[in-house]
């Protein structure tokens, strides 16, 4: 039998250490030439396979594809879709065995979060489903921090860290300017179902170290007076006060806070943050002054402080996709497993596909404090080692980092065109 | 003559380098202990020394002092607070001489933008108009970037660095995902004024790394149209397009983007950035996905990604201040002359106070690109150096960065209680 060729491919929101597992996946084929091939790209996702838009990694150096270690981002593509079921969209995956068939493409390693692994599970089966036999693992990536089975998801690391380190910094700030200026500053992360970077945010505050942080999880249901006494008490002591509100945070009745009523001149309803809504509360009920951020895709693009344990992780999930794969693995997804705490150990198991699709991974009401607006001891020995060590890329004399920028040379077609419906 | 004391302030909004200069400050007075007694910090910038709220830096270790060199935001706690004519508030001055005296202070160091200049001036006036001879400078601050005469202000660079990396981080995420989600980032930064923050968010494009970006300046009136023509052109190009918008922007009847008729449940008129209500034009008139984020506070207290230069010349304007005092200098201002671009060498050379205060430094408009989206060469000649290479704060065990704790022990009052009015 011909050696057979890989096929990788990223898959929904991006993070800072996507790349890294990229990186582990295409080093780890490259060491073993004698049972893979090539390594085709898929881009923008499993897009790439539909409409055989695959990229040669082949032809990038080998410093190139190191460097999507530290490369923030998904350098191939990634994209928002999920193959249906079979029978609703057998088309779909005929032309996935058309494209693998064409490039002799045994291996199909696909790099995401829940949705991801569902399209990874349905691939995985169309060997039994019809008949074409493939190796499909799932590389699990996710800032969300909501897969089951694995201890955390690669991804989430650096951006708890990001979010760790900016709450610590701009805490800092509003402590120096709160005698005659702003008092709270609120800074709004992702997360709309779980408040694992929520959580990270409390993180800036510690022992030796207190500074006064009000947590709003997506958990926990948002209570108006609860919350503004918790502010008003915290400012009252410290003279200031941060606020972390997660993009999920909900009012009782469901709706979300950054959906609450906000217009804009022509009637129509603002898709703001969160984050304004609670500042303009604190204005409007406690009377203080305020500043607010909304983090966004900074958060998880930070790849300039990303967590050295993060990017080990991804790297390594990549790798041991790899393995399981030559492995004869089929259907599975490398999961981190945490041996042990102090020191902080780690390692790689399988885990079944079937069991990771479609589960979200919530915050454990354990690691959330009894008021609901902090973390746990729990939560934060869970959190600490995630966030630890700097793993900083390096940079150009221009000042900006040095990110991997690739030649995505396009493999020849060989089948018709297929549109994506 | 027994030797004087030192007063040290810090003023306006605080930056990731303002306690470089206080280190710089604090160990260059500690090194001429024959000429300066101790250096008294004003807990809240001059209110300290109006209330006689003073910390005894001699009470910290030289550890601890050295650590302000990486720590960010105003370690003694900021103020805004600007004293009034001598002739609209001679209670003010007055009270400042009663302390001056009680404390035996002979030097004041004042750490701030265009209104602490003013304070400073202000200050360096009393051994004239009141008779309290006293040696006053003032250490330039601000990441507006916009006082006079000095090529640039410590606390810029490391912004500007910042939002360079932001910028490119963050394309490199929409780039990601464009093919089938978010087309459009938008990122609103400071600068209510001066473009100068706006303008580095263009530094993450380059010639070999071309990133669409649109910038908009708060020097630059805003042109719906002319922009939404600019946006769609770059994600006809691209795929996706950036967007960097300085929180000043306005209308070109004067209102403030960020004040369009946003009204929240209440009817109440919504104090929200100028990122969402671009998110909201670029969805509403060009139907594009978009992400939106507003850096806020993250940027000036973003020490985690400092740029070399900026910490060197905060550190350099302290010490200079202490020397110009010592050398019988009183109302200068340590400033920055750029003595060459390539390579990058800078001096720091004294300037006179009375031409600082007050005066505001725009970008220019050869630093602004034809279409007044962009940047020029110039421009970019300009900013490279300044957020030139890195200086990480170190980290602790629990990967946060270790950041300077002090004591601020108090000095024992000597006078009747004041109040701030």
């Amino acid at each position: 039998m011909s050696k057979m060729n890989a096929f990788y491919a990223q898959s929904g929101g991006v993070t800072a250490v996507i790349n890294a597992s990229a990186c582990g996946v295409i080093e780890t084929c490259r060491k073993h030439k004698d049972k893979i091939g090539k390594v085709y790209a898929g881009r923008n996702g499993i897009i790439g396979a539909l409409t055989e838009d695959l990229i040669d990694t082949n032809k990038e150096t080998k410093s190139t594809i190191a460097a999507l270690r530290y490369t923030p981002s998904g350098a191939f593509g990634s994209c928002r879709y999920k193959l249906k079921s079979l029978e609703q969209n057998k088309r779909e995956y005929e032309r996935l065995i058309e494209v693998f068939k064409a490039h002799n493409i045994g291996y199909f390693f696909y790099n995401g979060g829940g949705d991801s692994a569902d399209t990874c599970l349905k691939v995985s089966q169309i060997g039994k489903t019809l008949g074409y036999p493939i190796t499909a693992v799932h590389i699990p990536k996710t800032v969300d921090n909501d897969l089951p089975i694995t201890d955390n998801c690669p991804g989430f690391g650096s951006v708890a860290k990001y979010i760790a380190t900016s709450t610590m910094e701009a805490s800092y700030d509003v402590a120096s300017m709160c005698a005659t200026s702003t008092k709270v500053f609120v800074l709004e992360v992702m997360g709309r179902h779980a408040g694992w970077i929520a959580a990270a945010g409390a993180m800036a505050s510690t022992k030796d170290n207190e500074i006064p942080i009000v947590v709003l999880f997506p958990e926990v249901k948002f209570r108006q007076a609860k919350f503004l006494k918790a502010v008003k008490e915290k400012v009252k002591k410290f003279g200031y006060c941060s606020v972390v509100v997660s993009e999920g945070v909900h009012w009782p009745d469901g709706r979300f806070l950054a959906e609450t009523g906000l217009k804009d001149a022509f009637g129509h309803s603002q898709l703001g943050g969160a984050a304004p809504v609670i500042a303009n509360m604190i204005q409007d009920k406690l009377g203080l002054k305020y500043h607010w951020a909304v983090a966004d895709y900074l958060q998880r693009a930070a790849r300039h402080i990303a967590s050295k344990s993060d990017v080990e992780q991804a790297y390594a999930t990549g790798k041991a996709g790899v393995e399981y794969a030559l492995a004869g693995y089929n259907s599975v997804m490398p999961a981190i497993k945490r041996v042990s705490n102090s020191p902080y150990k780690w390692k790689i198991t399988k885990a079944p596909l079937s069991k990771v699709a479609n589960v979200e991974k919530m915050m454990p009401a354990s690691f959330i404090s009894k008021d609901g607006f902090g973390i746990t001891q729990r939560c934060r020995n869970y959190l600490e080692p995630l966030i630890r060590g700097e793993d900083y890329p390096p940079y150009n004399k221009n000042g900006l980092p040095k990110y991997a920028q690739l030649k995505k040379v396009a493999v020849p077609k060989k089948c018709k065109p297929f549109k994506v419906k």
